[in-house]
């Protein structure tokens, strides 16, 4: 467990942020060189990932460079299938085919930039597919798009870890994968070897879901595919500076992160409207190292023993003191 | 499509109420065949479900000569693994295989009654299998227990639907299976034909789901194995009367139901602690047919076109239309 | 009661509509002009509501006109004290009294041309006043601040109807007032006559309310001033087509609200993101008739006879009766 | 601030514990005297707090002598207005004039009792006050029962602190006090000396307020006149173990709780329905005072100073440095 977790940051939380009240935005635009560069500069960042909307007038190599100057890799290369509202009625799942064809094309090309900036991942969110009312959908067939569009691009790209992301709600009131189970159904049934889950902890936590639960889910089944952190209350996708909210659940989520199978990234997706980014992020940062540092201290098998009995007065005694008392 | 959904009423629903700040009750105890009969004078009842910690004192053959005698069907035999104490910790996932045999055993009893009484389905309710605090549980041994535990009860009876009931939370902080999603994979782990779901409606509504979608969840895979019926606000697993806060919601959920394979019954699963019992169950049931009877008004092949287009505010005019004018 | 409301809509309703990842908008913009001619076409309404924020180069004069042009009363005339970035950390209750004064100033100047438009309400949505994590404000500070902010506002125009919205969270994510109680100590402690409160119908449905309640709470107490409506789940501001997801609660509310003191308007609230606007309002607009036309058949007399007894099966099979079964 | 705590325990966290599926009790019933043994065996507990209807047989002096003998203080003596089915459609709030006098009397006699064992604070939770569905009452008419029910109450005991608490839901569906502003609104109704706000953490929580800035809301208005303490997931009055879900949040609240004028007990408000309750709350104390401990460590003026800018990093990091590194 001594080997620290690899970093990443999510370039939009150091970009633009509008919101639908705040049209033109909480700050200004920053150019994805800009943005690169900040990145670089918060300690403990070793990587960030990105979305090929991003790209506006830059070719792969372009961006590719602007990462190995700033001694940063690329981890996920994402397409943005939510932010046309050509995809508002849904991207993979959409009853159109020409907008689900539109959509599986976007993702294959992300894929192709992908592997010229040498990502390994690519994660989908696709936050569009879903549905508003009573009665607006047939759900069956919002299933079934979903399971053959996402067949034909994962088999495109057998090379990446191409990961399904789940979140409850927003944009659509409701999402066609609205938890972890539901996400880990759908990966199940596409049924690839390159294909699994995002588990991105406020998701896990606006679904009303322990995180780490979710994580051993995903991790049992091989599918842990990448980890998105962030703070939230739990009653929406608050996307808050890492560590700002909870302290007990982030530290049973890094006990298990790092007891489980999962070598990639953790990687920042948070918002941080008001704050300024680089603070923001410097801060979820340490945050993570705090709490692995302390995860350290926590001796495994006096935690399962205290399991095996179920003893929840024991185990929030066995922390109190090594966290609280000093 | 014409033809009327069988109605049943859990017993539960005229039996005794208590709750953690009435523990002497909102009403006096009722014995069962009282409840029996209870349920035998509602106008469209035609099954009851019950579980086997209410035989007290009488055997197999006595609750089947109350039930034929007030003319009504056993539809579902349902063994109490919650109300003991003993599975405080759970009850298939319990940590201590003694419990988990306790547990095991007491079902297969329940299965052997089941027989006794004509009944062809069995719900499984694991309230207590779940966990109230972090670092409290190992997450992997809690779905391992409940996998293997499944299994040999499921084994035990090839001849009966037996049902896994999900619900986010109560008694415990966070059930094992709080969503459908989650019920449905531990079905689909555990992989016996004679293993499905029930669908609760409110359920569903307490883990933010649209239960329709749910309904089509379960069906889609073949798992709908019996449904639960009630009503709720959507934040807590209110089990109040049908009816009586949704309409929409219910009229989607019947419209689906009757285009499903489900030919089971629908059973009433509330608590009406304050009011008077038969009349809330009455009511309940008189809210269905209404909800049934508009449902026939509904072309399917209508609704069918405008979900092609997603046109919300097409399928809300047309329902508007049907319902709230006259 | 056999009085119909008057019905208006708020400009922004068919207006942009952009979030936080469709920052380039769901539909193309349209100019002040179009959008009110939009709403002169929506059967049934009378009357707008702006933002003075959307007078983009023209006098209120021309606005004015193109009001009167069309056929439409202008019923609020609403300063945005939300949209400019400057307010991240709150108008009324920043901590910087250069801000304060800013926001305070835009209040008036807004008053003024309401003034001239002939508006006699004029809301004020605080939506940046809150704050989003542990330790970041003095609670007393932001609510002194508000109180002496909401002082100067409403006795610079005492011939204004001034409202106050509250909201539970979202931009922020605590608002100040997130409750109708809180905002109703908001206006109990201002204490001026012209000083009251918006009720928003899914505000309330947001903060775990029953809206008909919140709607006594107001009228009760001399205070309620102005009426949003739309629809929502519960868990968000969905800002959903009325009458789309609710129909028992949309009935009590109406019952109530025609039985109230309140002689405004009732003023569509939406977002219809992936919606015809036009449509989206129309349907809204029917809903809202569909609703009075059947609360015009509840007998006042017979509901207030059983709620003396408080029952609630009663009650709803009165409503069964009248509404769902033909 | 240097001046510890004052701690207590309510006597329903060490007695029998049930809910409506395990009716039989989680563990055995124990005495009364039991109860306040086991009370002064928990290491930090100065008092406790119990209800009238607790006296099984036994007069309110042998009950203070079981107090003096075991070293305990009493701190609120409150009646049980919940517990009773005769007001299972609300107490104070009652609509019929005879049940609202049966519970006005019941409160006159604890506030003897509570003379004789020389308690000066008395909590009134209306748990039973409130609704369940739809049209089922007129709020205006629980409001103003609730009022004058509450002043003829507080007017029999000038000499006690009166406490009215809130909470958003159960056993009803919705409390006619589910807010912190509507408890206080009740309160400034009733505007009297002796009566003020219970704050209960958890119920705080549940209501999705901030517990810190709910207790500047009280203490504010001088009417903090009792606190409960747990801890809780958000979504339900869980009654968890104090200090088991959160941490900063907690921090906060005894940062703003010993900077208040509050002066009384802070007393346990649990239900460790699995837990061995001496363990609970031996635990739940301990972490008070290692949550006290770090709020000493924590200056005022600094924090103030940031507080001033809304600086939120800097706060976060403020607290990751006072509490997560080491």
């Amino acid at each position: 467990m001594a080997k620290q977790l690899r970093l990443g940051v999510g370039l939009w939380c150091v970009s633009f942020a509008s919101d639908r009240f705040v049209g033109g935005g909480y700050r200004p635009m920053r150019s994805l060189e800009e943005q690169i560069k900040m990145v670089a500069r918060i300690e403990g960042a070793e990587s960030f990932d990105l979305h090929t909307s991003d790209f506006t007038g830059l070719s792969p190599r372009e961006v590719q460079k602007m990462a190995s100057d700033s001694g940063l890799k690329i981890n996920a290369v994402n397409p943005n299938i939510f932010g046309d509202p050509v995809f508002k009625y849904g991207a993979f799942s959409n009853t159109d085919p020409k907008i689900r064809r539109k959509a599986i094309d976007l993702v294959k090309q992300s894929f192709d930039i992908a592997r010229e900036l040498k990502a390994n991942v690519s994660s989908l969110w696709p936050g569009q597919d879903g549905f508003d009312y009573y009665f607006q959908c047939d759900y069956d067939e919002l299933w079934d798009n979903t399971i053959s569009s996402m067949r034909e691009i994962v088999d495109y790209a057998p090379d990446l870890k191409i990961c399904y992301e789940y979140k409850p709600k927003e944009p659509r009131m409701f999402s066609l994968a609205g938890t972890a189970a539901k996400a880990l159904l759908i990966v199940n049934e596409v049924n690839r070897k390159n294909f699994g889950c995002v588990l991105d902890y406020g998701h896990a936590l606006f679904a009303h879901e322990n995180p780490s639960e979710s994580l051993r889910l995903f991790d049992r089944a091989g599918k842990l595919f990448n980890v998105h952190f962030n703070d939230a209350y739990g009653n929406w996708d608050d996307d808050l500076m890492a560590g700002s909210v909870n302290i007990w659940s982030n530290l049973e989520f890094f006990w298990y992160l790092k007891q489980s199978s999962y070598d990639g990234y953790v990687t920042l997706d948070m918002f941080p409207f008001r704050e300024e980014p680089f603070e923001a992020c410097g801060l979820a940062l340490r945050m993570i190292r705090s709490f692995e540092a302390i995860v350290e201290t926590l001796d495994i098998a006096t935690i399962r023993d205290i399991q095996k009995r179920n003893d929840a007065a024991a185990v929030m005694e066995y922390l109190r003191k090594k966290v609280l008392v000093r």
